[in-house]
């Protein structure tokens, strides 16, 4: 019999540097709101999403490709110099069919850059609105995986643990756990399941956000399989195979 | 009113960074095995504990202190060059009484250095055996807080994250508390706490342990307030007063 595959989570981006992620799977977590956005605006026809993590950059990219617009948040905030922020709600099909994305998000797209940097063979990134697509992904690839939390200015934070929980208590069976912060994140999944968006508000980061009354992005944010798509990080674009 | 002072949850001590600790209390836990076997040896007369963070400065440390005595492992076992490893139960009163414990090991002293380094005012010691003088001495300080897990290799652990819930599910209305890492650590607290020592046995470093023989041990280690006192750190050793 085969030796199934290793499966760990990584609660913030400091942590990553203590397990060897060499040509594994890595899930880009970051629900509020990076990868929730990500997901939808492909879900809703967006050509490709062009993650970036600095500022200057997403202003440059965003100039030299057609048909794009420029995005970003820093602290929950639209960015000054870029036209729309972090907002799935900003990305209906009518605006975002067609169009390139370019990104800039606090947390979650420099996790990926660590990732990419780090040797990681496959990268993707998850949410709620595509839990189901991420978890038949992973039992497909017969890799370790890595699930990684973009946590908040690399504090653990419990949305993107949540998220994590919710592919292990679907995936587990597949893979061979020996991870604290796994065990972790399914129990706690496993005992807000019914009420996510009841607990959602109790997160440090809904009270940050709420202020600029986002309820109802945070609401979709923990919303599953209603963007049921797989974002996939190939030649510096996060597409739909 | 005065506002109450916050109380942070560290998980990691790669983590410690993204938090001012200046001028606050840190509670360093390690609770397999670090900081229940120097509250024992404490508890059983032991005169101080030196924690060290480094083998060789162990070994030379014990040889200029007058009835003192070695200890440490990496990796859960002793080290060559000491004389006794890092098991509550090597420090009986009949042993320990008016001794001096040098001791270094793996995560637990490592931490506390950079609790040190980083301005902490008060640094104590934390672990199952003295919950409740930990709690108490918490709700005196009238400072911030923080309960800094050792963790294992800079891995989250869930013995570490359950006494800090455990802390916390009585200290709460003395703190304000905007963390989720303390949020999580208090519901798996709770989750647990009638099955503590169940519970501990699905943990990664329990089977580690286990592996050695060490099961008395470990129970030992999740059983509260049967060593009810206080190490502080004062002048390079953590003492009783």
């Amino acid at each position: 019999m085969m030796s199934k595959p290793f499966l760990y989570t990584i609660l913030s981006p400091n942590l990553l540097h203590n397990y060897d992620i060499n040509n594994s799977v890595v899930v880009i977590i970051d629900v509020f709101r990076a990868t929730s956005t990500i997901v939808t605006a492909l879900y809703n026809g967006a050509a490709k999403v062009i993650p970036v993590d600095a500022v200057d950059k997403c202003i440059t990219i965003g100039m030299q490709t057609p048909n794009s617009i420029t995005a970003g948040e820093r602290d929950g905030k639209v960015i000054e110099g870029l036209q729309f922020g972090n907002s799935p709600a900003e990305y209906p099909r009518n605006f975002i069919e067609g169009k390139t994305l370019v990104l800039t998000t606090t947390n979650g797209t420099k996790l990926l850059h660590m990732a990419l940097n780090n040797g990681a063979s496959e990268i993707v990134t998850g949410s709620f609105p595509n839990l189901n697509a991420v978890c038949n992904f992973l039992q497909q690839q017969n890799k370790n995986v890595f699930l990684g939390c973009s946590a908040w200015k690399n504090r653990v934070n419990l949305e993107d643990t949540l998220f994590a929980g919710a592919v292990i208590n679907q995936v587990k069976e597949y893979f061979t756990i020996h991870c604290d912060s796994s065990l972790m994140a399914e129990q706690m999944y496993k005992l807000h399941k019914n009420d996510l968006k009841a607990f959602a508000r109790t997160t440090t980061h809904w009270h940050r956000l709420a202020k600029f009354g986002l309820e109802k992005d945070l609401e979709y944010c923990v919303t599953e399989n209603v963007a049921n798509i797989l974002p996939i990080y190939k030649n510096e674009c996060l597409i739909v195979e």
